[in-house]
């Protein structure tokens, strides 16, 4: 039977798989979760693209971002960005960073994401921006050192989205559900905001609106429906359940189990 | 031998699943129908998203809104839409609303959708918007009160779409797949106008291009074409017939037949 | 051993397919090719989706668009089209009417295409624009009477694509193979033109440009590679060769053979 | 056990794939890499769409683009821009050329591209333009003959990528994973910069932080991370490994494993 940890931790796993599949990271971004268990630790893939990412990738972290039991597998250089975030936001306790083609635009440009359809209000009513520029020179537009971690938590803020000027986005979430959610509806939004800046002139939803529309909200009815609907996409692509688990599960199995499993697998990588 | 409310029951889950994969509906929207035996009901699924709707999640509601077998599952918030419609439009027998990126940009702008080629015609002349805040004031925008459901059902008027202000829309049909291809048409209409306008000036169809070219003008012969075309796409990507029906004839299914049944189930998941 | 009949039959079943497949046509739109033996004659698919049009759905039709065997099953209400232009234009072996995405803006401004990049040279020079409502006033914008089809035939002229207003675009090749990589240039061509006008202003190819750049001119070359190409993804993707053939194999083989033939069938369906 | 060369032959058929699979090269372009052991010789496909390349089809060329073994099959007819580049940049490892939709907007404007993302940075500070027409007139815009060649590896400099006129563009790297990432990194910020530009003013990176962020840079973690991530996904859509190598395997195997070969090559098919 499996503990709150492992359960977690596929959780986890899961999560960046759907948010690969709905093409919010591609080959790069991370996505972590604080510790179920100490809130002064959390738990983050090692240096892999979340759509490949298997439980056996999670490592355990410090909010000092190092590793609770090295050596480790290769780490993500911008972990920083994770245990920054987690030491500044006691209320935080899911983050993902990515570079979604959806809103690369608005980092290009600084125009700012406003909330212009309903689901968009789980993003709240802002979305600062940072530009690494402006404190730190010339870089190569990784966040590595922990100044650099702590400078983009004070521009996070009280928000739940930064803007990262000409590299991508860091989002957070009250729990892993509302993260993955809020990065997919930030990048309908984003695009919804461009096409409409396209045609005449976007109205944003009233600031009573933002407050009242937050799907997360009680009684947050259409959080499992999403949720669902998000994982069964992923399923029915071949996605999940990872390709790793499955050979875990084999090693028990009985001869013909294991038959069947090759075939499953087999048909598993084609999407 | 399925009576009547069987297939339409079938046909209901059906539409359900094609407009999910023609990417009109995702996570949220949902679709109805009036009861072919009683007018003064509806059937619309529980709380679930349209992409994954089985015959077996389908229940039967009067036209307040209210189930007719409780209790249920979660029933949808914004069932009141479909019911106030019924009520008001004794011609209507099947209702979607949903959010559809390709009608956003008009929805967050307020710029009026026009039919600009000739399977347009069959969203008719006009698309009138409704905005919750005109008569409700701020609200999450969500329309739940039968009074919010009736404001709407006045806005569409005589008209087959209604778009909603920073929301979606709702179309209405004289028949389900009706419903299901003016919805799919309202889209690709959308898509092409917003990209027209970004070329030079769109020209719309004439008034008396709009009544003749509407594709529902008996004799109707690109009806059951459009049909099996969205419905052997939505088959050959795994999402016909649903999972949850082949589970159900499997019960009077031989062993033999049974392992047939797991291995094609397997294979109906992937996309 | 198939004669050259059955060989054209199943490639225009083919290119009905690619062409489906590629995005150029949809539910609607139809390909033709003149009949091999009889250049008073054409075949065209009953009334069905192109994506899904298997041999077996091919009739034989006279240039006065006459079913060749009646009785038939629903024809294509726009037949004309073919038979119009076979007739106009000696020279034509293959015609395809379609209504795709990447014209309908042009068809709906107006704005003419004109080629941009080296493969768009075979579109030619020139694509003519055809409005309906000049000569025929309001209609339902189909081209049903053979006075619609012998005018769009005048306006296409010795071009080898037609726009028409508000409805989309029909294209001739000088063989099959000819028609489908056309009209699949046609619409690359188109969205690159498009986007090039949001970044700046495209400079077509010169005329001298246009004459050396066909990709059909000799040696040809690229012709089998692009062919090869587009019936592989085709392949890949489960939609070729049609259950229909298939099934038509199945009749003259052993039991174990109809055995694989069942779970193979199950495997193309999906995409 | 395989040599160095049939491991670099296999490599160069997987770059051809991938770049087919993520939309840089579709029917035509074309992926080259320098001879391991012999500096004066390159290996490029026959002329075959990169999609379908299997390691059957590498071909050995010396750098004035004859073939090595005569006679071969049918030659790619624009091949001097392997060799030209080859002789005129002895640091470069491997060439693509290519007419990705991302790019053409700008070859048919002439509007540059610049970095505009931090990954931007692997295309380096200028993409310059080479216009065919400049020195040789009118011609069919195919770079066939060697002081065609020529001229497009003057054009292309001491750069990383050199954008064709009208045409498309060709890029180069210090190896096979640099190229294959840096022609995905150019499509993905030409997509953005035009997004951008229609939002407002792209603002590029600084010439400090292109020189830094490019992702080449040692301790080039990045690369192995996107490697996997690109072959993975070529994988899971079953376009690796290719069915061609497959059927060499069958060669050697016994009667039980060709049944399972045949089944699963049958899987492989479906996209």
């Amino acid at each position: 039977m499996p503990d709150r940890l492992t359960e977690i931790i596929e959780e986890l796993a899961l999560a960046n798989r759907i948010l690969g599949y709905e093409g919010v990271i591609d080959a790069f971004g991370h996505v972590s979760i604080r510790h179920p268990a100490d809130p002064g630790r959390y738990l983050l893939s090692r240096s892999r693209s979340p759509a490949l990412v298997e439980p056996g990738d999670i490592l355990e972290y410090t909010l000092d971002s190092e590793p609770v039991n090295p050596p480790t597998p290769r780490p993500y250089s911008e972990r920083v960005i994770h245990g920054c975030i987690y030491q500044a936001r006691p209320d935080v306790i899911a983050v993902c960073h990515h570079h979604a083609p959806a809103v690369l635009p608005f980092c290009i440009t600084g125009k700012p994401i406003m909330p212009v359809f309903h689901l968009g209000a789980a993003v709240g009513e802002e979305t600062p921006f940072w530009d690494q520029h402006d404190e730190f020179g010339d870089t190569n537009l990784l966040v590595i050192k922990p100044e650099e971690g702590r400078s983009l938590a004070r521009a996070l803020g009280r928000h739940s989205v930064v803007l990262m000027r000409r590299h991508g986005a860091t989002v957070v979430g009250e729990g892993l559900k509302e993260l993955v959610l809020r990065s997919i509806f930030l990048c309908q939004n984003a695009i919804y905001q461009l096409q409409a800046q396209m045609l005449g002139t976007p109205q944003p939803l009233r600031p009573g609106e933002i407050r009242r529309a937050n799907l997360f909200n009680p009684p947050r009815a259409g959080v499992d429906r999403a949720w669902e609907y998000y994982t069964r996409r992923l399923e029915a692509a071949g996605g999940w359940p990872p390709a790793g688990k499955a050979k875990a599960a084999r090693r028990v199995q009985t001869k013909p189990a294991r038959a069947a499993m090759r075939r499953s697998k087999g048909k598993k990588r084609k999407r």
